[in-house]
């Protein structure tokens, strides 16, 4: 009897990279001292314990477990509309929140909301890898341009520019994963200024802004344009602020008519974001904010920390250094990325992402998600890479 | 400056029924007493204590707001693994689960891992309107053939020969959501036999299995089949029969081939899904297994109540009733049932769904899910008919 095949989309897909990456982890057997754990992007402190207090109150409840709204409950859409509203000198209303299951769930119907089977969506080279693999599955043909060393993995506007025709959506990330590289307020009003000339999208997602290093100001002023809403959507997770990714919260921010596509695809998906986290998200957004800038704060003493343990090895190049994540450059020419994290993840307990998960021409690279541990810890990276070299 | 557009396969997409429905709710002035609310799918009574409990145990939990496994967490899978087993009396395992935010979403990736843009799945018509809406998002043809009055809304073996050429999949929902047809154990078997023998997936959603009024055995023996891993996807919700549609968890069953393309599409589209009723519900199903038996046997007495409502109303016609479901046919010649399900909702006060909603040629019907609300709010229900006629 003929056995039914696969959709050829997602059987081509590559297998998730985390859960390899950790078989590798699990390898280690501990002969360099504790596991240094750099690959996926958590936190390494706990959630604030009125947070989890609030979650514990909110799944004790007959009430939210009940559905919520599609758009997420009133109360999550209003707390989220007056902190982006805050934090980006701009006025945002809950009519211009999405609640979504986490940031990849944000992703995936924002770019269904604009893209179909056939149309092209422009990322950077190195990318976010889920970003590559759902517009794979979807259909959606992901075109690239490369962000490179000696910009700082910084787009360039030209590069930009050469490459948006017949594309439907650019999708930035900002600060940058895998790179950590924090794309400047100016350089984001010409790139959102070139997406509105040309009828583009601009997708940005924004996981990671909680955790940019001595901001001096807003993320953006793109909010701040009168006519925003025309073009762009903007993306963020409360996974990594709260401390809170099991519980799956994002968010999409965009103009009503953007929100109401979204809210068909969310349907479709899963009808609501789950409401345990939107009750307890509601309540952290305003409360917790000192607690959020102590953590962005200690992430920043990571990065030095980090910045100095690449002083003394050599061979090995920390070629970006930003919020949350580090791109670095391996010293081994006949290896290939994936051989280098394997090695140093197996015999030298640090884990990190290998560069070929990010894209083409990566191989010299891997990924290191220096936030995830304590500063003494980072200090301990230097001397595992040097054993290695 | 060009306004970017949307997807069309989105935008083209109605609007999400629900919504429309409650405001139609919203509308109603309490002139007939209280109201009934028989539209979205929603027991009517709260959670068990135990599983509120459990919930906020596990939401109070630093380690449970950490990511999960893609697949799930593995107590979870083993438990429902074991659940299955013992309900179908047969082997399955662990490998065999994959959970998901949800049985929409379980429907969305089992979809997705099988048919893509371009290609076919088979549906009845009606049909539950969110895997419609599911398909033509994705750019998959739905394809429909009738289930009818005259047989109960249960399929005839002979349409699904007719119209299986060419299809990925066949998608069937059983008890079924919108008749409360329950389809027997003898042509599931006969159905998944002819889709085996024509090299076609069978998509089985079994959301409303815990509420088959009357149960005499389980509900078919396909998982007993030695082969029943090369087509057969089977679909869950917990939402339901723990009372927990606000958590968001649902399940799939299949062979490991298929839950390792399931876990590619998951990974990108929400990481995993959330943890906290995962916890809550490998406690919940060994534990309240004779709780969820009392409310099976409490909603065969509503399905009672809504049979004996319907003999004293005349022009109403109980088409199907079924597990949680019915499906009525209503006595106005010129009206849609759209204009019927308004005018029921903000005049009388009793809220149930246009059958227009669950496909073409069912403007005489409504779907009416009268699990939601006890037997003595049922018997109100005849009353305002009779007014309305």
């Amino acid at each position: 009897m003929p056995k039914p095949g696969f959709n050829p989309l997602v059987a081509e897909l590559s297998q998730p990279p985390i859960p390899a990456v950790q078989a590798w982890a699990k390898a280690y057997d501990g002969a360099h001292g504790q596991l240094i754990d750099l690959s996926q992007a958590v936190p390494g402190y706990p959630p604030h314990p009125d947070m989890l207090a609030w979650l514990a109150e909110a799944a004790g409840s007959a009430a939210l477990a009940g559905y919520g709204a599609i758009e997420g409950d009133a109360a999550t859409r209003a707390a989220y509309a007056a902190h982006v509203s805050e934090l980006y000198g701009a006025i945002i209303r809950p009519e211009n929140v999405h609640l979504t299951a986490g940031c990849n769930q944000a992703f995936t119907v924002a770019a269904m909301a604009v893209a179909g089977p056939g149309d092209a969506i422009l990322m950077t080279n190195p990318c976010y890898f889920n970003h590559e693999t759902t517009l794979q599955m979807m259909g959606v043909e992901a075109r690239y341009f490369d962000c490179t060393a000696d910009n700082g993995f910084v787009p360039r506007i030209e590069d930009i520019a050469d490459a948006l025709d017949g594309v439907k959506a650019l999708a930035l990330v900002s600060p940058n994963n895998p790179t950590g590289a924090i794309y400047p307020p100016a350089l984001l009003a010409d790139i959102f200024a070139i997406c509105r000339e040309r009828g583009v999208w601009l997708i940005l997602d924004e996981t990671y802004r909680d955790f940019i290093a001595s901001l001096s100001g807003k993320p953006h002023d793109l909010f701040a344009r009168p006519d925003w809403q025309d073009n762009l959507i903007q993306l963020y997770s409360f996974s990594k602020s709260f401390c809170i990714p099991g519980h799956r919260l994002g968010a999409i921010t965009a103009g009503p008519e953007v929100i109401g596509q979204v809210a068909k695809v969310m349907d479709n998906l899963q009808i609501c974001a789950p409401r345990v986290p939107q009750y307890a998200v509601a309540r952290g957004l305003p409360a917790l904010g000192g607690w959020r800038e102590a953590n962005r704060i200690e992430i920043e003493h990571r990065a030095n920390a980090m910045r100095a343990a690449f002083q003394h090895v050599t061979g090995w190049e920390l070629q970006a250094i930003g919020a949350y994540f580090a791109f670095v450059r391996h010293p081994f020419d006949g290896l290939t990325s994936s051989k280098v994290a394997e090695k140093l993840a197996r015999d030298y307990g640090v884990v990190t992402i290998p560069g070929s998960y990010f894209g083409a021409g990566l191989d010299r690279h891997l990924r290191v998600a220096f936030a995830n541990v304590g500063a003494e810890q980072i200090g301990d990276v230097g001397g595992r890479l040097r054993m290695m070299t």
